[in-house]
């Protein structure tokens, strides 16, 4: 092949698409937004055989659901009233002329001490899904604790196809280790292995169904909150990948099964064409169970409304209660704001132990 | 960066990308297609010291070629003689109209069990490099025992580089945890560690050598068919990719290594014009080794006709017993329909203890 | 989807993009370029409680730069100083007509034996990030023992963007499991779990801050060098991907965090546009432990000159001694050669038990 050419070619195309780097017309206008979080120790139910410790905003896991415009200002008020330091970063965000607000210990600020309240103010630059995090001692915090939630940006030039859809249904995939589930302050090396895996906390058959209907334009916005790779399967449908981590690509691609890296975030449209009732699961096998049993893990189905079950007991389609907020598809068409889901609540922990490690004096970086 | 001219720029891009969805031309004519399958409990020979029980699609694996083209009916009467419930799920299809045959169990369909047959029927909508594989217990079925194989669909339409190819080159990788070899119904949990790894499964030194002439135009179709990620290089070609799960890409790339998940399929194309011996292999270290011994795995290389080798005896050039067929190159030049390959079939298993199995009434979700 | 408009888009494309293949416009000039390399037994420290050994090119991991330009004529004389066999693969090099020249023992050279030298010719003909390693018993020799290093070729005709860069950072990427430090000629099997991780052969806090200015173009060329997965995620900056495996993308995309697979390379372009104190660093999360513990691995800070540190003598701003050439970039700016970095040089090991391990003839395959 010529080199030649190739790079003639891609230097053509490289121009075009960065003759953006010229001139930045602002957003509209940009709106406050003020927020309050706090970080509280809890229980949440992963799988019907496994409890977790988790520090959790706002007491549940996800964490609540930030949806803005491109160009608001944001104020968050953090309120640490677990035992051990925390921080946000809120990754993807650019914070211009803003580093001190990255949420990076012992770099940008202090951690969050137990008890104390820090207050972080950024301009959300960055369009599209984005997230935070905690990032202190994250191969545990964020690798097992559950210190995640989706930051949604809405681009003030949104492209055509993104004015098409009907239903964002976000997914923050990741896994958990059940030796850890009661040690808070502990987990995290590589020398572990996960045995669960689920979607916003869940593992199958605690998940819930994506409920469509014929016509609908399904956006998901699939995470890698957690420390595994997960391979992301649709039956009946393709997905169309638009976006890699918050921003549009210049060639999207179908796919019918989507690699997703730890921190990675891919937005991948569906045409709701095809009425019946479609898996949607990890590819990677063994994530697929709860403790290695098979029928659990990161598995769920897009069901639509106009099909009858041929096994309407099956919990792919009837989970004990139907929670239609799960993809927080109900709050991304709310108000902008952040967006509570009682459903992803905790049961807090009791003070027992706490104490000493508070007093232990963990690590904070 | 300028989220505004890049968003106008996407969306260009996008609305030609997607001018498609408004006409839908059909294919010239739509053959009947009809076919049998069983499913019958095997030994093969992953590596020169593995045997591995499976469930074999025709008693082989990887299972037979099915090829037809797009628009094409297929049939296929499935035929259940292991001691276990098995589906089919024809991944990548579309199923449109016709759920019921998506092959997933408890949602779609009842398992086939032991002893049944079932029929699928189906329109091939979807092009390109889809496959087929159970969809009761994957952790184990497909992570472990082999229950995959091609289902190549010939768009109506060929690009222009399709229409060069001149030797098709299937690779179906997965891999093995030898612990599991002899006990048929379990294994496939995360905390596993697989320690074989194959193409088309087999490990190095039974793979085949892709015998090539100067001028040939060789399609790699890559599949992740078990529970790894493998990172295929190829030595003395780069790859063009350009095709992701069936679907050609809009911009396709070139690369001399290529990541491909579970259940992602690749397509790839290499004009051979660099006379040699090349090897191509997973770059996933422990990938090419056998029970931890290097020297094996995802391994082999492309042995030009016109080149005398330095090492005649070499397993990379000189393999026990050629098989032509074992990237499926010849069946896939033979007319449409399903072809078995002899050299991958199995021994049949003995019946011992097969009974018992069929009494524990294994899960089948 | 009506693939027949999706097939016609992407013909138009791929022709545009391949019309490349038809003529091949030499570069300017080529130049010889000859180098000696050794292979040393060492010990090199990874991190502060991690001694290990390796087979080291001139004594250092990673080896040392190889910096040529498109077409240049090289010359390498390699001599094996360690108790084992070795070879050379040129990673991502084509050598046309001179497949004997490829690395690959037992088919296209016998290893080079302790105390021979061999010597390799070929032309740089593959642009862009190429690497060279061992190609003897790769899971050991390339996982576990450092025997990688880059080789970077400069193209004859550059993109507009490339002629922008202002400073060039290489990370090669890599992991270690400490049960093998002191095993020279063992380890590598897919049942092992490495326990740290390392940018280029160095665990936080042993790694360099990258120091860059406002206005910098900084291109980050990311090597997949050993067995693990990264995703590299970049505080309060997208990367531009450019480049795959050395080649340009014909539609270059934005990340904030990026895959990065074993044997894969990716050039990533960054402008220095946000003054700050900014975490760079794996998102895989157990990779940001040094055995298991949090605060280590594949991390480092993008450091602006213009700006104080809140926290000066935190490890991501402060090392123990800085070296400017870490990341290659000051090598990268001295005219073409070979570029030895005495910082990445290790401590020559004993010889004691040497002389057994060349008696016990280890397999070299």
């Amino acid at each position: 092949m010529s080199k030649h050419w190739h790079n003639l070619i891609t230097t053509v195309m490289m121009t075009l698409f960065l003759a953006c780097a010229l001139t930045m017309p602002g957003p509209s206008r940009a709106d406050n937004r003020e927020f309050d979080l706090t970080i509280d120790e809890m229980k949440i139910k992963v799988a019907p055989d496994l409890e977790f410790q988790v520090f959790a905003f706002n007491g549940q896991v996800p964490a609540p659901l930030i949806h803005v415009k491109e160009g608001d200002d944001v104020t968050v008020h953090v309120t640490n009233n677990t035992t051990l330091p925390h921080t946000i970063h809120w990754h993807g965000q650019y914070q211009r002329n803003n580093w001190r607000m990255d949420g990076v210990p012992g770099v940008t600020q202090k951690a969050i001490e137990p008890g104390e309240t820090f207050t972080y103010k950024f301009k959300a630059e960055k369009t599209g899904s984005t997230w935070y995090h905690c990032h202190v001692n994250v191969s545990e915090h964020v690798g097992l604790r559950g210190m995640w939630g989706p930051l949604i940006v809405d681009p003030a030039k949104p492209t055509e196809l993104e004015k098409k859809v009907t239903k964002d249904v976000i997914m923050m995939l990741s896994s958990w280790d059940s030796q850890y589930a009661e040690k808070l302050g502990s987990g995290g090396s590589p020398l572990d292995r996960a045995n669960y895996f689920s979607i916003n906390g869940k593992a199958f058959p605690l998940t819930q169904p994506i409920k469509v209907s014929k016509g609908d334009v399904v956006r998901l916005r699939l995470f890698g909150a957690g420390a595994e790779i997960h391979s992301i399967h649709t039956h009946g449908h393709d997905m169309l990948v638009t976006h890699k981590d918050g921003l549009p690509l210049p060639a999207p691609y179908y796919v019918d099964t989507l690699l997703v890296g730890p921190g990675e975030r891919y937005d991948a449209i569906m045409t709701m064409d095809n009425p019946g009732l479609w898996m949607v699961h990890d590819h990677v096998d063994p994530q697929v169970t709860n403790n290695g049993k098979h029928g659990g893990g990161v598995m769920t189905a897009i069901v639509y409304d106009e099909v009858k079950p041929l096994f309407p007991d099956d919990p792919h389609v009837a989970p004990v209660q139907y929670d239609a907020d799960f993809y927080y598809s109900d709050s991304m068409k709310k108000p902008y704001g952040l967006h509570n889901n009682a459903r992803f609540k905790g049961m807090p922990l009791q003070t027992e132990g706490r104490r000493e490690r508070r007093r232990s004096g963990h690590e904070s970086h």
